[in-house]
């Protein structure tokens, strides 16, 4: 093998094209193309606006297995597969989320693929990027801002001052921010209360950004948001602080999806970053439906495991977004695969097929879940140097008795010229029009049934339980006409149950529902099981000790 | 008169031109403007580092009177000169500060000039812009988060939680955040504490990137900054967690300049943006010393009025970056000299004469400081539309006892063509080479008599009071080795003295020093006189409150 080069150095040694170039292989004219420096622009909203009408590419969703430390390549996966599709012939874009800043300084790990699959540039998608995530941090804390003043000057809304849900946001990794006091310090700086931070892609307002059609879609669900309650407990929404017209005015620009390239020269797309925890995790929706309007196929993917990621993509932004799914691509390792099956990640480099045959069983249960959704599957294997074909071969023959197939591909070492058989077989289950894709469940479900539906058919879980106080806020909101909502599961990422340590495809566990909460503008509701971490906060070393800038002005340490 | 169109009309009206042929005007190849969008670009730092050697042009400094509700017009009339010189055939830029997103949401009133002397696109430059206030906050609160993890994790560094100098800011104007405890909730969150948030502009950060040279320059500045102190008293610096590589990655292309144009298609580079109060108030180096190279003549402006923006300008910046004005211009109104001879904000649209040459004390004042500094002084009259011949006349005379010309300017009626007047007595002015600048004291005076000097030789005070603990606090400084730094003054900008409501020429007045803090960073001592608010508030009606996008997609409300 020869020398292993860092994800930085590949991408620095980049022949990048001037970006007005990249956005001429899709048709945009160059002043619909705001250019950030030469190599990141925005597509105009107008010419978004013009696209209407247009026949849709095929749709692609990568999706994966349940994360374990060894790592899956989801985003390397899905950058690959848009460089092998533009490799045999077809017109590809790859549709992947913004990097949160804050994490960059905790522990390594970029969000812009890996090895010869990935989107440059990528120390300015994982750092300022084109501002969006700054405009979100803004216009959520304007409306935060908004609220106290609201209630300084003689709280006109009656608002309940211990009953406020809406918090403020910072795209920083500070625990010391999760929960504090403020307005202290006497009549000047308003009535002492309790709150705190969450991380910026924790917002609704990423939520909403994400889920947005327009600029006045965006403006009517800012509106929507509920900031708090009244003693009465009626909700008091942003709409009623007059706050939504500003708070559109600042994500004006960031509704707009950036675009910028693979290692490859081809385009990619990449818009919002919801959490995948607290929200739905996906590629913004005005970024995939232009990518549909200018390609033959569009690869996009979710948050996390399938379990999570790919059952909210269909449920929430697919259902509410009109899109229809070709084929999903579920990603998987042999490394992730001996680790389901009961080996420690020290010992991950010895062969091991008794346990990546017995960690199989948590990828067939995704690949069985993705099909109740009427999506065709097919399963890429991500070659990592260590794997032995013996290890490989049992990974394919398990995937066959599932009815479908599993390919080896070698995007990480050798970019698209390893992704021509994922390629093609994508194309064959895309073209072939089995795709029948349809929700879960339907909009009119009673919302507790709709839980139900997801913990059961997706986690296999025996039984959902939640306290009174939880059925009935849901039965509440049902009578305020939030009935029809889709639910936003909150779950850990690492288990199809709510055990974080219960790998494999467990069955007829407990899903305990702690809490519930309303997103009444991106449009669903929130179900957390367990606890779910708003704020993190940085390692003992954080990795912001390595990052600097070289004699030559390039950035160090940033993966 | 024609109808009165409001700024962001008559912005949105311009007749932009690409931002590359802006830059072309100044010998920028394309390849060295980094654009955003079609109207914005920075200066690659590259192009920078390339113009070193090359002679300088003449540096004009636009400063005030104190200012008054009445307002006096700074920014317009330095935009309006900068198209003056041009029309009469000088290659001129104008350098002006960023705005702050915070302040636009409470109280209208732009930062790109008005009228016809305006910077456009107006409504970029006064929401995210290039996104350098957002690296700003970023860099600054990441240095916040360390701090606390530091702490979290074993306090290696033994800081005193007690004497933690380093808070958090953010760009909005929220007083719920002036004062807060931080890091409650239990084990996990940290140590609790007090802190608060300033606005990101009284960021130290903030005063760092204005005042460094490069981005080596800007690195060691940061690692300066002492966040804290230990149980003995010994400062903690950044540097000591390692945080000054991080920080400066994240201001790498907040660092170069941005290029934008005045409504006459002239290049205006509008960069930086440091609170007039507690830092220096004025445009970056990196941008006025480029426009130097670049350009004949360079017209910048410095904060609030000329007691404190003149002579931070010249006792910070110029002396710092070696900067040599060459002429100064002094911004008045009829209608700020009535209330500075007493008149009531309500009766200005009245002609009183008497009330102006009373008035005119405190235009006196500043004209004969500005002398102290050796640099030719030009009086600017900013004409509105109700002010009559006897009062210009008044003003007029009175300027021409002190040996200098008032000239009246039309520019925000009539753009360039209402500035000629101006424009070539201030190219008489520098181009006679009488400028002798020296900075009002040495480095090497001891801190407490550089206070002193300012004080009596420009604010015409009695004495100076301070605490004891004051005066030891200065020497405490002194003999860590910071005594060579110069005094960033904190005073209420409407008056010489420390009381806002003294306006005209006060004498004798005494100067009480409430304290006194040190910027190691920026490289300056800031002494505070009276109150100083970090962290604005919102007014009761917040302008947020009207400001949207209208059906065409274009902001309303904004100024």
């Amino acid at each position: 093998m020869a020398e292993v080069k860092s994800d930085i150095e590949i991408a620095r040694a980049a022949t990048k094209k001037p970006i007005l170039e990249i956005g001429a292989k899709l048709g945009i004219p160059p002043e619909h193309l705001l250019p950030y420096g030469h190599d990141k622009a925005k597509i105009s909203a107008e010419f978004i606006s013009q696209q209407k009408g247009r026949q849709d590419g095929r749709l692609i969703l990568v999706t994966a297995i349940n994360p374990t430390p060894a790592g899956e390549g989801k985003t390397t996966t899905t950058v690959g597969l848009g460089d092998g599709l533009n490799r045999i012939g077809k017109k590809a874009v790859v549709c992947i989320r913004e990097a949160s800043l804050g994490p960059c300084f905790g522990v390594k790990g970029g969000a812009a693929g890996g090895g010869y699959a990935q989107v440059v540039p990528m120390e300015d998608i994982n750092l300022h990027f084109t501002g969006d995530f700054h405009a979100i941090t803004s216009a959520h804390n304007l409306l935060s801002a908004l609220i106290d003043n609201h209630i300084y000057w003689g709280n006109e809304q009656n608002i309940d001052i211990r009953r406020i849900a809406w918090r403020r946001v910072m795209d920083m990794n500070d625990r010391g921010l999760r929960h504090i006091v403020g307005s202290l310090g006497g009549v000047a700086n308003g009535f002492p209360r309790e709150t705190g931070f969450d991380i910026t892609v924790a917002s609704e307002v990423m939520a909403i950004l994400c889920l947005s059609t327009d600029l006045k879609d965006l403006e009517k669900r800012l509106g929507d948001i509920i900031i708090a309650y009244r003693r009465d407990k009626t909700p008091v929404f942003a709409r009623d602080l007059k706050a939504d017209g500003a708070m559109a005015v600042l994500l004006k620009d960031a509704m707009q999806p950036n675009i910028v390239q693979t290692l490859e020269n081809n385009p990619a797309f990449v818009h919002g970053g919801p959490f995948a925890n607290i929200a739905h995790g996906c590629n913004s929706v005005v970024a995939t439906t232009t990518a549909l309007k200018l390609a033959d196929y569009v690869v996009t993917e979710a948050g996390f495991g399938a379990d999570l990621g790919a059952e909210k993509f269909f449920d929430i932004k697919c259902r509410k977004a009109g899109l229809k799914p070709d084929a999903a691509v579920i990603v998987a390792t042999a490394r992730a695969m001996k680790m389901n099956g009961g080996v420690k990640k020290e010992d991950l480099g010895q062969e091991n097929v008794d346990a990546v045959k017995k960690g199989c069983a948590n990828l067939g249960r995704h690949v069985q879940n993705v099909k109740k959704f009427g999506v065709p599957v097919v399963v890429a294997i991500n070659h990592f140097t260590l794997d032995t074909e013996a290890e490989i071969r049992a990974i394919k023959d398990y995937v066959a008795t599932l009815g479908a197939e599993a390919i080896l591909c070698k995007h990480w070492e050798q970019g698209s010229a390893g992704m021509e058989d994922l390629a093609r077989k994508v194309v064959a289950l895309a073209e072939n029009g089995r795709s029948q894709f349809s929700p879960l469940y339907p909009d009119d479900m009673p919302l507790f049934h709709k839980i139900e539906t997801i913990a059961k058919d997706i986690y296999h879980a025996g039984e959902v339980i939640a306290d009174k106080s939880v059925r009935d806020q849901l039965r509440i909101w049902e009578d305020q006409g939030y009935g029809h909502l889709p639910i936003c599961m909150a779950k850990t990422q690492y288990s199809f149950s709510t055990d974080p340590n219960l790998r494999g495809a467990p069955t007829g566990h407990t899903v305990p529902i702690r809490e519930v909460r309303l997103s009444a503008g991106a449009g669903f509701v929130v179900v957390i099981t367990g606890e779910i971490m708003t704020m993190p906060g940085l390692p003992k070393v954080p990795s912001s000790e390595k990052i600097f800038l070289n004699e030559q002005g390039f950035i160090e340490g940033l993966f």
